[in-house]
């Protein structure tokens, strides 16, 4: 597999009123990961990237991990490094941001 | 998992003399993993959607199945049936495209 973990964040953005991730939080998120994962030295063997609509619009801002296809939600920049350090470096799932799928 | 196969089809357009996977491509491709699935009525089991860089560009047009995290490069919309009917349904890898990653 050429990545240990593949992070896929939503950059949708719909038109109001629909509920979407949104290009600006998106991008903002992927910021954050990308940071994260270049001061871990992680950044070739982890990779976040930006995608189109997860289908989980309701639940967003939404990214889905893989290859496990771990969904979360609602997720904030502020997020990122708890996710980076649990799911992705020790394999944790992080509950609180997990959507049932 | 939300997807029993999970296509992530890039999309992402550098400016020339860069090689891209290309947005118009991209796009293409897309719509016609979405025509064969809806044909087959898997669009619910299976999701094919845009995604930006997959780190591929010197091989592209670009995809990457996950959960297997399996790459195919230099796709053209005459080989979407054939990925389709094979890794997708069958899961049996499309050798011919196939990237070593």
């Amino acid at each position: 597999m050429k990545f240990a973990k593949h992070v896929f964040v939503c950059t949708n953005q719909k038109e109001a009123p629909k509920k979407s991730c949104g290009a600006e939080h998106g991008a903002a998120l992927l910021d954050a990961f990308k940071q994260e994962l270049t001061q871990r030295g992680l950044q070739k063997e982890i990779r976040a990237q930006r995608a189109g609509c997860l289908d989980a619009c309701a639940f967003g801002p939404a990214l889905v991990v893989y290859p496990e296809g771990t969904y979360y939600g609602n997720v904030q920049v502020a997020d990122v490094a708890e996710l980076v350090e649990k799911h992705l470096v020790n394999n944790e799932v992080v509950e609180r941001l997990k959507l049932d799928f």
